[in-house]
């Protein structure tokens, strides 16, 4: 079936209730919680064998992922997490060390964003470990940034660099939650989301949503040196993981060339790089421009499940 | 450990923020989401093995349960459920008719309490089916019942009739929410929860949460017809059934005297049973009169993971 027509499957059958601003197709739903207050919700289910492997990692390291791709969603909205409920499926014979080790990675990580963990439900299984994270955020007075406002004309940027995040950073990543708020709060944001299924992919996601295409220039997405290292032992290029893996957790937006040109020449986010990596177009699809100027049509490859 | 202790050991961890009214303890988080709006949050899962067994039931009636489960936790603080988000973990080789029946049993019951599927995320892994609900609800300008106001004096009132729901209501049992809001408006209930650990499992909860202790006359208890039938399978008594026995949902609450005979009396829960099983005493721990005026000292006794 696949999961992505699955989840369009789900959304098209959904009743609504006229308190919700936003619902399925996004990175957190949004709600209506009062006359100028939103509530944004989002979860994450990881199961070990599918995002991690806890013969090859520390569970304490997976806690931290848990809490972490929350935090991704909300910043992929411009907007501020704040409390979060936890479901664990423990297999028989857990120890206690386990327990305290995946414990002190989950609150590292939420008392460094001030995230309140409120409740959540504790079960055993005869599967493997898995984990469950729902987040609330608040706009903080910041509007929502969603998937849908991308506009022809649009820049597309991104943050940091990407591919080969398997090769670490997919449990080590920074959500970049500050820097979103930065942006959101400085600049005007018209698409926003964050790259774990893959960065065409995930801009796939964007386009689908907001009715338009993209063409992106070879010579500036960003290719981490991850990638180059992964490329050696899989046969594929640098480029092809920078556009494929999944699980890099950047940000990736589109706004007008006005306000690129100001993120670009900006020093609020510090020493975090941001490229210019494309633009939007009228033409439905994603094409890839060459340095020699040759244009081709690219499919979105990534991360799926089922 | 115990699923109990592990979650005493994370609720004396967890470091609180200024807007969490009612953090890990309850059955559902409160947290205050402007000057005079609380939001409900509450979280489930349920894994195939552990809390059903699609062997021998119905998928349909899996996720029609996963919903009724937050339902009623939300029910169990007198409050409106409005939205959830709904993570599922599908076996491989899972078929698009299992998705179509898992959701038409999500929908039927979602639909009829007005509950919007606002998210979720889905995934695919080597373990059993397993399925995370988190919902939210809002108080309705209606105070949240806690488990922890329950007082010296009290009576102890529980709707319908208890034990042997592996028989068949742990699946198809009607969450009391209808019930609740009506004992919220119209009553002053001092502590809520709904029975999914057990009776004496769940009144346990209200008397630590409140420091206090509770008598229960023997004779009071409402024991179901799949308690009785269920003993002769068992050998135990239909009491330790009703006693002792998950997942029944009814609703367990504590009241001044003047109050329960009010419930007792009124017509306002139409054919629902409620029946009063007892008092709260200073005393800690759960003791049982029986009808020859005996007390004896129980030992909670419920469904603990770990």
């Amino acid at each position: 079936m696949g999961e992505f027509a699955l989840i369009e499957w789900i959304r098209k059958h959904q009743k609504r209730r006229r308190d919700v601003v936003l619902g399925i197709g996004d990175d957190c739903a949004v709600i209506n919680v009062s006359s100028d207050k939103l509530c944004l919700i989002t979860t994450d289910m990881l199961v070990d064998g599918t995002h991690f492997d806890l013969k090859k990692c520390a569970i304490r390291d997976v806690g931290r992922k848990a809490i972490a791709c929350s935090i991704s969603d909300i910043a992929a909205m411009g907007c501020q997490p704040t409390v979060a409920v936890i479901s664990i499926c423990f297999p028989e014979h857990t120890t206690k060390k386990f327990v305290r080790e995946l414990y002190a990675g989950i609150w590292h990580i939420s008392d460094k964003y001030a995230i309140e963990i409120v409740g959540g439900d504790i079960i055993s299984g005869r599967g493997p470990f898995c984990i469950n994270v729902t987040m609330l955020g608040k706009d903080n007075e910041l509007k929502p940034i969603l998937r849908s406002g991308a506009r022809v004309g649009d820049k597309i940027l991104v943050t940091g660099k990407l591919g080969g995040s398997i090769l670490g950073k997919h449990l080590s990543f920074e959500p970049r939650l500050k820097e979103a708020l930065v942006l959101n709060k400085n600049f005007t944001i018209h698409a926003m989301i964050d790259i774990s299924d893959g960065l065409s992919a995930d801009l796939n996601h964007i386009l689908e949503e907001s009715g338009v295409g993209a063409v992106l220039d070879e010579d500036q997405i960003p290719i981490s040196p991850a990638a180059v290292k992964l490329s050696k032992k899989t046969g594929y290029t640098p480029l092809y993981h920078a556009l494929s893996d999944g699980e890099d957790y950047e940000l990736l937006m589109t706004l007008s060339k006005v306000q690129a040109k100001r993120i670009l020449s900006s020093d609020l986010l510090n020493d975090v790089k941001v490229s210019c990596i494309g633009e939007i177009v009228k033409s439905n699809g994603i094409w890839m421009k060459s340095s020699g100027g040759n244009i081709r049509p690219i499919k979105p490859h990534g991360y799926e499940h089922l």
